[in-house]
């Protein structure tokens, strides 16, 4: 395969096992720390042995222990991650880098993409560059939360958390197959328990959109073994009921957001009140031994950030503040996503189901209306 | 005033003062802790100063100092506080001490509403018998959700929390009004900040019924002098930057049941880590009492409930799981409704904004699909 980076074993593409290894294409643009600690992800990546596809200013890219032979470089020092409207930057600046890291993953000579940063310039070269998958109506953005407990960290997948701001029925259905896909492929969840997300557990409470949807999810459990365990509230979500909860972008970027910032809120006044006088903080040094598992349990490094679960390959999307473990953590996910073929898997689901879109695609891939 | 208690001074309803204020009825049944708890609660708001109509079983609600003339028991021992549909068992049982309370406030023995428990039982007695109010569409069940800070306690009030299921871009507007009307008169917010909750601040983001409610509120907001401060992200609904948050009552049950859960699961860690070891348990008995404050702050008791808003007078429902003191501050808060008429004062409102119900009320009192 043109341009992508010898394996890590450095034998090079003759090697089976090595050729059947998947490429993660990545835009080291748009993180907080800039495009060195996305670089430093990648090293990390590749030392498990993941093939890495750079792209990047080279030159900004420097990392010590250098970068080995599992990550090719491609300098592409134009950024978009900066615009004020980065969907619409993605569409007219061909050279930027994350533009390139898609497109290397359209052209096929990588089978997963990660690009740190917003979601929004993510979902647009991946629209136009990697494109929407076979039959699926609208991609979704798919957020692992993880549990608190003991290990293995458990996670519930969220989706949509953004990538729609109107839904319909037959959107959300999909959501639900591409989610378990997901928890299933790169989360190893062998029998995900999918929800709906709904302001009660009887099935006639919800929304018009949510009475529509599980009533068509419940007839598909039925037919064709898909795992819908209902309706489900939003102290669910952090309940551990579901593996998947499925719910439209609008409501699940609230849910995101309301989560963020409720545990912002009660870890900043646990830190005051081990800041406000002596005896706080001596007791917050010796409360935080105890308290540091919570905190790596809930740490949204280690689940590697949100997935962009519809398009033709995987696309990972990191928050921009993550550090270096974070990228690594979505780059070892994006390439998981490949190999264990979400992408296949979920369009089987969708088939089998009787879910896929009927409708020819748009001719215009730039459009998120989908049919 | 027939069946009204005695005010507090015991002069009699021919003192001008006292005959002004309002008399508040009382469920004592659906409290977890039964009903000698509400009663409790009955006295320490009589201690205040508060005129209660208290239904429920009188032989249980015995309390120690004795109930004082500010508090008048009315004998009902049915309850449908257990029963499994309870807004049908609303319906079908006249005698049931929730429905004889909310009778005393429809035909004008008492001034506003409190009942324990559920939601359900609580509007479908508030709509059968304290009716809607004139030109309201529908009732909205508005939530203050304490904000963690210097004392004062500031509150951002969420609604509709759930007594809907569905709602039309004109509900909306309505709650804006009966939110800021309630935040100012209720909460004493001279000035309140309205947000409307969205997936993005920017005007053009948000569901379609956002999109509608949005544009509606912005016009209403220069015409009428409404404070709408235009949308607000999930994560503002603990950042302050509004006093009254309108959302749907899917959206919003969805948040605030994610918010209880995603509090919960934190205290719980914290208290975990403070009783996972010799070392921890120190550390948490040193960080208690700095943590105490915030707790006290977060604490849901001193919001008094959920709030009812949109019917003839204002009914108040404290949490099934409150204390004395949290069923106090909810009589107290619900007096005060009557006091500063905080239905008259929304009635105001949306008449001077035309946000008023035009079309002729439902012949059925019980339908809650409104107009």
């Amino acid at each position: 395969v043109s341009g992508a980076p010898a394996p890590p074993d450095g034998r090079g593409a003759s090697n089976d096992a090595a050729r059947a290894r998947p490429v993660v294409a990545v835009d080291a643009n748009g993180a907080d720390m800039g495009p060195a600690e996305v670089a430093a992800g990648a090293r990390i990546a590749a030392e498990q042995g993941v093939r890495v596809l750079l792209f990047g200013p080279a030159e900004e890219m420097q990392t010590h222990p250098p970068l080995g032979s599992g990550v090719e470089v491609v300098d592409a020092p134009v950024s978009v991650a900066k615009s004020p409207d980065p969907a619409r930057a993605v569409r007219s600046t061909p050279q930027a880098s994350i533009v390139q890291a898609a497109r290397a993953v359209g052209d096929g000579r990588a089978q997963a993409l990660v690009c740190a940063g917003g979601t929004g310039a993510a979902l647009a070269a991946g629209l136009f560059n990697v494109k929407r998958a076979h039959g699926v109506h609208r991609p979704a953005l798919a957020l692992p939360i993880p549990i608190p407990g003991p290990p293995p960290t458990r996670a519930v997948t969220l989706l949509d958390v953004g990538a729609n701001d109107q839904a319909r029925s037959e959107h959300l259905v999909q959501f639900a197959f591409m989610g378990a896909a997901f928890a299933k492929a790169v989360l190893g969840v062998e029998h995900p328990r999918v929800g709906l997300l709904s302001n009660g557990e009887e099935r006639e409470r919800g929304s018009e959109l949510v009475l529509a949807a599980g009533a068509a999810l419940a007839e598909r459990a039925r037919e064709d073994g898909l795992r819908f365990v209902g309706n489900v509230e939003g102290g669910d979500v952090v309940g551990g009921v579901a593996d998947v909860i499925v719910t439209d972008g609008f409501t699940g970027n609230i849910a995101l957001k309301l989560m963020e910032g409720v545990s912002q809120t009660m870890l900043g006044a646990v830190r005051d009140a081990a800041s406000s006088s002596l005896r706080g903080k001596l007791g917050g040094i010796l409360l935080r031994p105890s308290l540091r598992g919570f905190r790596e349990d809930i740490d949204p490094e280690g689940q590697g950030g949100a997935y962009l679960l519809g398009l033709r390959r995987l696309a990972v999307v990191p928050h921009g503040r993550f550090s270096r473990h974070g990228f690594a953590q979505a780059i070892v996910r994006a390439e998981r996503g490949a190999r264990e073929d979400v992408v296949g898997a979920t369009h089987a689901a969708l088939r089998d189901a009787g879910a896929l879109r009927r409708a020819p695609v748009s001719a215009d891939p730039a459009s998120l209306a989908g049919e």
